[in-house]
């Protein structure tokens, strides 16, 4: 079947080829890949800074389709199925944080940026019925995340004050929708005025350009300060958001695209009693609860831009660019 | 009434003076003080490291004695109860964080190291029976903030692996004493072996010495990493913590004597679901369960060292040297 590899001998660190699908095992199904999307963690693999990396290991996190095959033990109902992939392998039985065992679909194992990807049974759910496969595809990494971040991290309540930092990307678009479907007066910030269109589209309540140097005081004057933010930059920004958080509220970050920040104003911390969180991906019944929300409000995903499997390297450059606003999806 | 106030004219900064007590006002009460003790805020105020500070003002927030007047409204019932005092006043009714109106006992307000001290009657609760007058005097700051660090803020369960960092401060003594009444499996930190005696001798589970350079390991291999840690230090030991946390723990820090971390490793925060939390002093909830638990299991405070008004200058260079082990007391 064709597949997107990584492969560090090309220019790419990309390798579109022929890939031998192996049996399945007992357990398995075979998904036959309707549309598949790309995260950070795709590019951070192409970039050589994920650990562990193995050339030929098809990429991919993200994907839906139709279960095309089953393995031992797998009840014939699931054959032909519209199912979308939860990608959090082994998360465990703590819902606090995922097990010594966990894993990501994409990486060591092979992903869902080909024609057909392997899973063990219970990574499949039915594809919300709403969804178009690219809508679909676009969903399970960022979704799960996004989702994960405001309601078993940030306990959400309806009437809160939500910022999420940097929309464009897919966590935080999701935190957006999610937000605003949870009920939540959401703000979003990004440094793109296009960027805050899209989002004023949404229906979010405030937008703030972070190029604006009075967009701290701005952002207290018009809401008082925010009960949560999700954020995936830290950095050095990380004081600012110490700045507009709302004494008792709460940071959780999913990411650190910014790195480390340099210090940190303590002080502020425990004198406005708040809590800066680190999150990663979402439990199984995350995903379950993400699943419900996306389908009672009809939730639907935006995509940037669809690619077939040979424009694959002009999409992972798009998103190393972070020229998107939305999913970036890939069809076979 | 004599009382030590504060006064920058003086080398010690403190005065031991004839104070001229006001009347009541309707709905407070005058409390004879049996025993009152020192926090590290009545040396910050000294240091003149706190802000709004005003001369003249007496010092002091812990405070234990009975109740020698009462103001118009006030049930003639509590007329010599022997009491103690919770320190901290207008919280509000946000448990997850103090209100504007938020002030503790002893600046700007006239505290506890007096013969007499005025507040609302709300402040007032019976003193634990099982409890001398030096040992009630102790409680009430630092066991308020250590409850709320390790109940409202640490959620800490019976079984969970506790590390509670710096023994000999009163925090972290009453963090260590309500961590085994609750059931963890207490750990506690210092650089004083005779501290860490100490700390053994209540029943603690491990103690660490930080000086040692393999503390950390140490630590890993004998606990498998901390669910919760108590700290008031920070500064760059922050990062330390960190790494001895187990996947998705917590750090709450109460203070912050080392002042602002240099850095923080964002990506472990992130990838191990950890939570750092500010806390500061409780509500008045905080202070009612934090009472229950000390009957319910005696738990007595330690004291280092019982000293007169007119040892004050000693007693607070005793705390300013970080030389105690426990709670210094001051007796009128």
């Amino acid at each position: 079947m064709k597949a997107i590899t990584l492969d560090s001998s090309q220019d790419s660190k990309l390798l579109l080829t022929d890939v031998q699908s192996r049996a399945l095992l007992p357990g398995e199904v075979r998904v036959q890949i309707k549309a598949a999307a790309l995260n950070h963690r795709d590019e951070w693999c192409r970039k050589g800074l994920y650990p562990n990396l193995k050339d030929g290991v098809v990429l991919g996190s993200d994907g839906a389709g139709i279960v095309a095959e089953i393995g031992e033990g797998v009840d014939y109902d699931w054959l032909q199925k519209e199912v979308i992939i939860n990608p959090a392998l082994n998360w465990g039985a703590n819902q606090k944080v995922q097990s010594e065992a966990f894993e990501i679909l994409g990486m060591p194992r092979n992903g869902t940026l080909a024609e057909s990807v392997i899973v063990p049974l219970d990574r499949l759910h039915e594809k919300p019925a709403h969804l178009s496969w690219e809508e679909a595809g676009a969903l399970p990494l960022a979704g799960l995340t996004a989702f994960r971040a405001l309601t078993f991290q940030g306990d959400l309540q309806a009437g809160e004050n939500l910022l999420v930092t940097g929309f464009g990307g897919g966590v935080a678009q999701f935190a957006v929708q999610f937000g605003l479907a949870l009920g939540a007066r959401v703000s979003t910030s990004s440094s793109s005025p296009e960027k805050l269109e899209r989002a004023n589209a949404l229906g979010v309540d405030f937008t703030f350009n972070y190029m604006d140097h009075n967009w701290i005081s701005k952002a207290f004057e018009e809401t008082n300060g925010f009960d949560l933010i999700v954020d995936g930059a830290v950095g050095d920004t990380l004081n600012h958001l110490i700045e507009v958080a709302k004494p008792g509220g709460k940071i959780v970050f999913y990411g650190a695209t910014l790195g480390n920040p340099s210090k940190l104003i303590a002080r502020k911390i425990f004198w406005n009693q708040l809590k800066i969180m680190g999150t990663t991906m979402g439990s199984d019944q995350d995903f379950i609860n993400m699943l419900s929300l996306v389908c009672e409000k009809r939730i639907v995903p935006i995509i940037d831009q669809v690619f077939k499997f040979d424009e694959a390297e002009e999409a992972f450059d798009r998103m190393r660019d972070g020229k998107q606003t939305g999913k970036i999806v890939l069809v076979p």
